[in-house]
């Protein structure tokens, strides 16, 4: 395409950027309008790779799960691309585990079950106090947050209600969301009772200090005590491709490496650089989170210059975030459990263990039915971290950004790791695009060993590597920044400048940062102007 | 001045700059030099206020501190200048008490004394190995290094012979400058040992993840085992502002408020911008660290487009780092000591105590002769802290970054702390324009009678605040990245652009990062290519 006029251009071929685009497409079937994609493929943070040694496993290198109790917009997402999908081809679903009672927490070199942070609240090492011993590191935030907005955990409460009492609350005669979460959380518990809430939970940034009017509902949808969590049978990348083929059977155009560049206003709405050739567009959609959004207004001058674009887009911070996954000969970890009384292994198969070292938490990844692998090859999502630790592994990794500069999707390595498989469909499975790093798969080893209590672990035969740091994402999610008015920014933000066709949306201007749910809920809000 | 034409232009009133201007003027007596200083005062980041409500106490809110055993440019810089000083004048030391024994350090909810970690390892809330239990953090860490590079403790070695082992060095097959600090302390101490040494130290930037091959030789430097600090009698910034004094005498010329902005080169030379006009010099010094440089290349296109100038400056992190002065009636630490068996009361009185609460570490500030503060009013360094603690604070204070654009050297605060004698001498002490933050003084005051076991501590009286992560700083100091050979950039940084009279200095590429001692390093290897 050379100089081609389109009625809506949407940039970013995420979830956010594809879901809109075949709405669009359906409410204006006459209309011409494309996607386009910096990358050679559609999916954005939703990245869904085959190990070339387990046919029946899919590696969620992006996002992984949905909770489909609070998640209604993806839910019923599902249920109405299901109705138009022939059965081979539908999206299903399977339950996701995470913490199962058999599974491990290092911490401060000790050695627990996750079951005993309840039943043996003398084995745990932090100094907690009479109320907080004995409970998780979840219920001890909990109970802290139902003390600095008391009543918000009442489980009769919508999302909605507890949002519209955080935005409202203040906490120590402030405004609460002039207040970081960190700051609030160490007024009403202990730095161990903190620090024992961070270290079990497995990430770093869901306690940082954001904006606490935002994590406070955020926190108690994510990790309210009832939620269950739904992982993808054939990986939840299925849901944008499935996405962006509606549209284009709707009629839409969706173009792949087609980075955009050099926004400018025209008669007709708006111009753009794309490698192949010049685009005019009547209406501007940029389905991409904060760091895209730069990289964008850098090239372009204009939106540069907008105080109100750069104020609104930076109400966020970008948070790194990375995937490792790493698979065996064997699911080594089934005898790390432990035998019961009456002689019964209890073997260590499912879900989650977590400790302090930076590796944070592991995940024993299921088969593609959801169930865990009891022999033959297996896998891990070795490492999933975000936070202070990326500064660990950014000294075994290459260089944050530099990749983007050059027009790849992930950085060439000088030291790669070789799998034992990395000639099975070298050509034709993703997952050998995104190589590990040898000395981090190396020090992820060796972290493992130690927080499963082993001298030995089987050498690694494969490994995916994907760090959402890098450019254009900047992170794995984004939170909002202190003292900023997420309500009014979600809503300003969604068509930033008053009266243009320009719309923004995204997980990263959302009130479900970090998820899927966050991505539909800004392009619904945006399409409500649209439609 | 409106378009003069000098001969030597220096960008920058710290340390180096206002050294080499000296230095310059001495050499070349017909030459016309200036230092163009943005801030309304000399010094950069020394910067020495007194409270008040103490006429015998100077806050260091900058340096503080040399190391006259291995720092020889600055202790023999003082006495280079004792002796051209009358003596009402001259710059007096006295001896920087840090770790004293009846200190206190609270980590994990544990209360030990510092004297614990060696005489009570039972005590000690981590745990140790065979072979670290029982020692101090700062040893864990020696020994580590040794295990590292074997032979570099050795106590006969020089700075330069250390420097030069850890430059050669691998570890485990890969050369260590490509390798993080923290990277190769996990490979031989255990996670304990080096949260141990981390929460202990007190900082948190000292033991990441910088390049392994500087921050060796700098670790041994500065935290060795004989080290013994010195302190300012009338503050550490009495020594740029003596410089610059001497530098007016001998014929030079200081603009104050002067920042500096659109560099281009010219016939002469170079051409900028001041507020006072278009200056043409045939020399250009740059004295500033990484995000200086940075935020005068983005008015510059010439150094903007320069990829080599670019690389050089950007081979080093600035680190966030501030500190908080509050003032009380009488020093109520006292109170927080223990009696011997004998009967006898040890107080605590000056030294530093350490927590791994985000307050991390206080100093009990001594009077103007060294000596504690037994009666009467006191001051604390209630807090000086970094790395990821920061972001804790950030939720606390005001944006950084936002000053610089306005213009100003500090931010103007919504909220700041009301001290009881902000009246005293308010246009003549500058003590009062680093107001602090009333949440964030409220906060650490809270975290203070934490830390040292108490139920009250009586009202602050007075508080001043200075965040070096700030523009143009942002940081108190820079270190070195991972993969960078410094011995190189070092040099090439100095005249980074081959055969063109340009040249940068400053503590942030040197050998003696954070210190005085850098910034003197640096001036002198360019004074080299100058005189």
């Amino acid at each position: 395409m050379a100089s081609e006029n389109i009625d809506i251009a949407i940039v970013g071929g995420g979830v956010s950027g594809v879901y809109s685009a075949w709405r669009l497409q359906q409410h204006y079937p006459q209309s011409k309008i494309a996607v386009f994609e910096a990358s050679d493929h559609i999916g954005g943070r939703l990245l869904s790779v085959r190990p070339p040694d387990i046919p029946d496993m899919v590696a969620e290198l992006g996002g992984m799960r949905i909770l489909p109790e609070v998640q209604p917009l993806i839910y019923d997402l599902i249920q109405e691309l299901n109705a138009l999908l022939p059965a081979p081809e539908q999206i299903e679903l399977y339950r996701f585990p995470v913490d199962e009672p058999q599974n491990i927490a290092y911490l401060r070199g000790v050695y627990l079950r996750l079951q005993d942070f309840t039943t043996e609240p003398d084995k745990v090492p932090y100094r907690l106090n009479f109320l907080d011993r004995g409970q998780t590191g979840g219920s001890v935030i909990i109970d802290a947050i139902e003390q600095i907005v008391p009543g918000i955990t009442n489980k009769s409460l919508t999302e909605e209600e507890r949002r519209l009492m955080a935005q409202s609350a203040s906490f120590g005669g402030v405004p609460l969301y002039q207040q970081g979460f960190w700051n609030v959380l160490f007024r009403v518990i202990t730095g161990e009772a903190y620090q024992y809430a961070e270290d079990t939970g497995g990430y770093d940034t869901t306690l940082c200090n954001w904006n606490a009017a935002d994590a406070i509902p955020w926190f108690l949808s994510d990790f309210g005590v009832s939620a269950q969590y739904m992982g993808f049978c054939n990986g939840f990348q299925q849901v944008p491709l499935v996405l962006a083929q509606l549209f284009e059977q709707a009629g839409g155009e969706v173009c792949l490496e087609a980075p955009v560049s050099g926004v400018t206003r025209s008669e007709q709405g708006f111009q753009f650089q794309t490698p192949g050739g010049t685009v005019s567009a009547k209406t501007l959609i940029l389905a991409m989170p904060r760091r895209a959004l730069e990289l964008l207004s850098a090239t372009s001058p204009w939106l540069q210059e907008s105080a109100r674009f750069q104020q609104l887009t930076a109400s966020v911070t970008p948070r790194p975030l990375f995937k490792l996954f790493t698979t065996y000969n064997s699911p080594w970890w089934l005898n790390t459990g432990y035998s019961k009384a009456d002689g019964e292994y209890v073997p260590v198969k499912s879900g989650r263990s977590v400790t302090d070292l930076p590796v944070r938490q592991t995940y024993y990844w299921p088969r593609s039915n959801g169930q865990p692998a009891l022999h033959g090859h297996a896998m891990l999502l070795a490492s999933y971290d975000d936070g202070d630790n990326t500064g660990f592994w950014d000294g075994l990794r290459g260089r944050r950004h530099s990749a983007w500069k050059k027009g790849l999707e992930v950085a060439e390595l000088a030291d790669p790791f070789i799998g034992a498989d990395d000639h099975v469909r070298a050509n034709e499975l993703s997952w050998h695009r995104y190589k590990a790093p040898r000395m981090m798969t190396e020090e992820v080893t060796r972290q493992l060993t130690v927080m499963h209590s082993l001298s030995y672990t089987p050498k690694v035969r494969n490994a995916a590597f994907r760090d959402w740091g890098d450019d254009p994402f900047g992170g794995g999610w984004n939170s909002w920044n202190i003292g900023v008015k997420s309500w009014e920014v979600k809503r300003q933000i969604i068509q930033p400048l008053d009266g243009q066709p320009l719309y923004v949306c995204g997980e990263a201007y959302s009130d479900a940062q970090g998820w899927v749910e966050g991505a539909l809920q800004t392009a619904d809000m945006m399409l409500a102007k649209l439609v």
